[in-house]
């Protein structure tokens, strides 16, 4: 099987690369290449400069990759594709004989034309797009999304046109939005329009952006190519003497190298401004800093210094999907419209007693896709470990309302506390540390203090041993109503019984498990839920603690101060729940379009496990719709891996977790197992890229996004596979 | 004085508003204003339509809005602005002879012209642009900008040349990213470039917007204008029995209506569905939600549905600064595109021991910013309330490093606490709660235990009070080093002494106050400085807990578990961290270009004020660089208000707080006071418009943003003295 290489940004030390975009078709992209190329090619005396048009439509004789041999001769100039028909290139490819080549193949193409011109001596390269910036390439996607993966320096090519600054604006604007960095506008000097006078400044103080212009070339007379031809050169020759554009070449070298000199500073830099979190310093060395220019999909790219002849980014898979958060993919650019849309409606506007769009929408989006009768209330807070503060407010609160009279002089507010597992970890905040029992790492915070009893559970979350503790507590409300109170038992069988039931879905819900509500695995209904993460389907922080009406009812009262005290100033702020709001439809509606179907759980069919390390994979429990999308033959090779450490392994939804341990033939193993194999993915290899994990004590874990195609993960798992190989070597 | 009315959206129940917006220049605007006014015209027997160009260029006889007239006859078409040169307005009113209109002169008049076409019956209003959507009008500013404080619903004529894919897609995005909202895409059936048959499929799926197309128009003859008109006038009159138009003023119909009713039932919906913050439900009447549509600046534009002959959208004066996170207004697109960047960029990316751009750059300029020696390190959390607990831990850790020899088996644990001061409040979760004194709030909530010893400062926050008590804790390590300890003397005075001490500006900093760092109020160093709040100029939720070396390295060790073990999922996420840095770099400018100058302190110098209630603007102790929107005039009036129960009045930087109280002749003030007055801001006047502002017990506070006029505040205080007038009557 031939894999291709992994697709990643962009980044030479020595050839500088840049994209030249247009503002609109017939704004002179091919003009401003043709002086970029001479500037360049005359810059210093040894470098050299190469242009490539990616894709190109029109007559082949006429095609822009030919107009630069034609006054540029020494330039090394190519078209990869090139069709006929003077249309968009989703248009001309589907008319034309041949075939359409894929947005892979197109990047594929350049990364190869780019490695063939990169040298240890500096050079230029300058790439041309098609038409205007969301003009469609052959496949259909526009361009400003189909180079994004490469995500290099643009240069705009501004409109000069009567309504020029307004198509110079908004390209700009789609190509800000998709996280490209515009070095340059260029645009021709046209003195009816002025659009340079209005633009030069506003790109320069709006963007820090330099704006040049060149005269406008001579207009062509179709009679006479030849005087054509003799014009243009002229001009050519006249232009790149323009003190306005001569200084060109120093800045785009001079860009280039301040982003290179800033990316490898990165990790000194940070070692001394940064505090970073849950990290002892002590062993933070700068080269163990992962410098991140920027990330796609399920990738980041990261700067790899190690390989000169390369790109100096290296894709690396994001296996923690970036602490648990990533579904829909970075530099997701329907998340990043429905953030800038939700900021330019509102920016922030403040919550108590107001209601907005966003915050209402993705409440109703909530509760409908939860499919829990109990849970009624919405309540917004910022994080994971607040929305757990919050139910544990909650819970506490409708407790007392319950349970005072019956504790009334037994101290119940010292012994008022949480039934919960051990193992648990609900957030860093005090309140929800002390809803975990304690351990070494809680133990070092003076203020902490488990409140609670911590149940053992017979397995890796076992889900009978939780449901039959929910169903326990709820049929016993006499333990919990003190020695004076007596068992409450409401005739609404959606009421609270016993203790409010809290699930924190944090970590497991919204599809991380492959169910929009983990619970579902359970069978059980919380009457409080807290959802974060995965929520916001990667992008930024949010949190929704949604409870039932009988939890929130104990809360009304005459007396002001009996209501729930919490709110943060960004209590559902816009943009998070507009995004939150665009994630659970696309979750929503990649489910239902069967999107995951080909991790769903047929491929996991229960076989003799009797050998086995130990694999869990729990779809006997939970019914039809389990999905993993790490394959069974993977989960089955490694629960045979124990000679190699393996302990355990458990797949469930887009998470993999492998336990390492001191068991079998490697004794000592244990600190550093999972260190090793962690190590061996960030490794990784020439076909198959690398892998960026987080380990948790001897656990291994990874994680993939919603948006991570089977082919990726197919590409992780070769990757375990040689790095527990390569552990044993 | 004349006073202008508040600009805000427009939404009137009968009369359905329209803006037509270009792709380009050239693209059919005007024919396809025509078609939606002769297709409206027909659709109810009884409705009205009415064209409004508000600025159009070129030679008036040409102009777009004679154009319709022409065709349609009984169709009301009106040009506020007309200038004769065929250019961008921007250069067009330069030549012109004529007064360059404003922005605000510009809107007032479409809404004055909406105003006198709104009646009690349905009809229609297309109002056309000029140029694409970043065309600039009269002033220069970009018409998507321009016309955003109306945010009315949007048209957008579609691009059906070659090029026009992009053209239209990236218009689009420029309206989505400052909040507009697209109701329908219109454009040339082209069966060249077939642009529509990309763009149909392409708004439905990914933005659910319909597309609607028309034939081309015949070709205009320039020597025959009776023929050209004969037939375009065919040309409309077929245009309009097509299915494919004809369905139009019904889906834009059903949309107006589906908004209202939607706007009209948010308040029902969310009191059953939200769980609001720091809200007793019980109180919480429907009536009493303000539904928020967008917002603009420093207001709101909140439902109004008791003036059915006006907008039903009523501009509202954001008081609280939503909840004291305001800087740069709503709606500001600098932040917006900031937003988007980032998200395009990288979306979230895990921090721990890695690092990227927006992280990095904020750190340094926050560092930078604060002019404290003291200040090395950069913590990131999501929110003040988690700024403070990540500054708690830092503390308790490094003083248990220090001090545990000395406190060993005399139980330091139990008894580590801080020194605070009282009635302070430092956020909502446990942790955070417990670094206040207890009161009737906290006590509720069952986990809350106050840890420490509360202090009373002489008056209001009393930066002499603050900084001796710093004084006396620094040059006291022997108060805290136990029986056993010896107090620690360092040599380096960046070193903390006695205890690490923290401010918590996530209230005061960044500006509220008028500087960067209120700590230099008190002329202070702190240890350890929480930021959040205005950090992101008022768009989203981050937090950045600042810490000295000597603090920092006290977490150094082998022991990974002794590191600081905190960390949320969000860490540092890049939408958050790059528009802080926007914000920063903004405000920083703003303050370095002196556009606060107005608001400096020369007019608040000191006079006798021995008989007022109680006025204090601390501008003695500060120094010159002292500010506050809040003129002298206001300050001093309200300070012998005692009659009308004003207690106290507190003006510094963009905050005023009015402590209300039951001092004077109003007995009984005390609950209804500060009550009253916020509800004569909210009833506000006709020429002043109206304030949403919030109450904290007996104090009714007042917030400006860093972008909020002087004519605003001045606005403000007229409603102020009104409002206070109003309570005696």
């Amino acid at each position: 099987m031939t894999v291709s290489p992994q697709l990643g940004a962009l980044l030479h030390r020595s050839l500088r690369v840049y994209q030249v975009w247009g503002a609109n078709t017939e704004v002179g992209k091919t003009v401003f290449s043709t002086i970029l190329c001479g500037l360049t090619s005359t810059y210093r005396p040894d470098e050299k400069t190469a242009f490539l048009k990616p894709v190109s439509t029109g007559p082949a004789h006429e095609a822009d990759g030919r107009h630069i041999p034609r006054f540029l001769p020494g330039i090394h100039s190519e078209t990869l594709y090139q069709f006929d028909l003077p249309v968009s290139p989703h248009l001309a490819a589907q008319v034309s004989q041949k075939n359409t080549p894929s947005d892979k193949e197109v990047l594929s193409g350049i990364l190869d034309f780019a490695s063939c011109h990169a040298s240890p001596n500096s050079g230029w390269l300058f790439i041309e797009t098609a038409g205007g910036v969301h003009s469609p390439g052959p496949s259909g996607t526009t361009q400003a999304d189909l180079y994004r993966p490469l995500r290099l320096p643009a240069i705009l090519i501004g409109d000069a046109k009567l309504g020029g600054i307004a198509q110079t604006i908004s390209a700009f604007e789609s190509l800000k939005l998709r996280g490209y960095d515009v070095e340059l506008v260029l645009l021709f000097q046209n003195d009816t329009y002025q659009n340079h006078s209005y633009l030069t400044p506003y790109f320069r103080e709006n963007h820090s952006i330099p704006v040049q212009t060149a005269p406008l070339p001579p207009p062509f007379a179709s009679s006479n190519p030849q005087s054509d031809t003799r014009n243009m050169q002229a001009y050519y020759t006249s232009t790149v003497t323009l003190s306005s554009l001569s200084s060109i070449p120093a800045h785009l070298s001079s860009s280039h190298k301040s982003r290179i000199s800033r990316l490898e500073s990165m990790p000194s830099t940070a070692s001394q401004t940064i505090w970073y979190p849950f990290t002892q310093h002590q062993h933070l060395t700068r080269d163990r800093i992962t410098v991140i220019d920027s990330a796609k999909d399920s990738h980041f790219d990261t700067l790899d210094p190690g390989t000169p002849s390369k790109s100096l980014l290296r894709p690396m898979f994001d296996g923690s999907a970036s602490w648990w958060t990533q579904g829909l993919g970075h530099g997701n650019p329907t998340l990043s419209l429905a953030a800038a849309y939700a900021a330019g409606r509102y920016g922030h506007v403040m919550f108590a007693e107001a209601v907005h769009e966003p915050a209402l929408a993705l409440a109703e989006t909530m509760l409908s896709g939860m499919r829990n009768e109990r849970l009624k209330r919405v309540f917004y807070s910022d994080n994971g470990s607040t929305g757990v503060e919050v139910a544990v407010k909650m819970a506490l609160g409708a407790s007392r309302g319950r349970y005072r009279h019956g504790w009334e002089g037994e101290g119940m507010k010292k012994k008022a506390g949480v039934i919960g597992l051990k193992g648990s970890y609900h957030g860093d905040t005090m309140g929800a540390m002390d809803c975990s029992e304690p351990g070494v790492y809680n133990e070092r915070v003076e203020w902490y203090e488990g409140k609670g009893a911590w149940l053992e559970s017979p397995g890796v979350s076992d889900p009978l041993f939780q449901r039959t503790l929910v169903k326990v507590v709820r049929a016993s409300p006499e333990l919990f109503a003190g020695k004076r109170g007596h068992a409450h038992q409401s005739k609404d069988e959606l009421d609270w019984s016993g203790l409010p039931v809290v699930f924190d879905e944090v970590f497991t819900g919204i599809y991380r498990l492959g169910r929009f509500c983990a619970a579902s695995f359970l069978g059980v209904d919380p009457d409080i839920s807290v959802h974060a993460k995965l929520l916001t389907g990667g992008l930024l922080p949010l949190s929704v603690t949604l409870a039932s009406e009988s939890v929130f009812r104990s809360f009304l009262s005459d007396d002001k101060s009996e209501a729930l005290l919490h709110g943060h100033s960004y209590t559902a702020h816009a943009v998070g729940c507009q995004v939150a709001l665009e994630s659970l439809k696309e979750m929503i509606k990649m489910e239902e379009n069967g999107e995951w179907d080909w991790a769903l759980s047929s491929q996991h069919k229960s076989d003799d496990q009797s050998h086995r390390a130990s694999s869990q994979q729990p779809d006997q429990v939970v019914g039809s719709r389990v999905w993993s999308v790490w394959s069974h033959e993977l989960v089955e090779w490694l629960s045979w891996q124990r000679e190699k450490g393996v302990e355990g392994v458990w797949a469930l939804g887009t998470v993999l977790a492998i336990h390492m341990g001191c068991a079998g033939s490697s004794a000592g193993y244990k600190s550093t197992a999972a260190r090793g194999l962690q190590a061996a993915l960030l490794r990784g290899s020439d076909s198959d890229g690398s892998v960026h994990s987080r380990v948790l004590g001897n656990v291994l874990y990874l994680m993939a996004g919603q948006t991570t195609t089977e082919e990726t993960v197919r590409r992780v798992e070769r990757l375990i596979r040689q790095g527990l190989g390569d552990i044993t070597r």
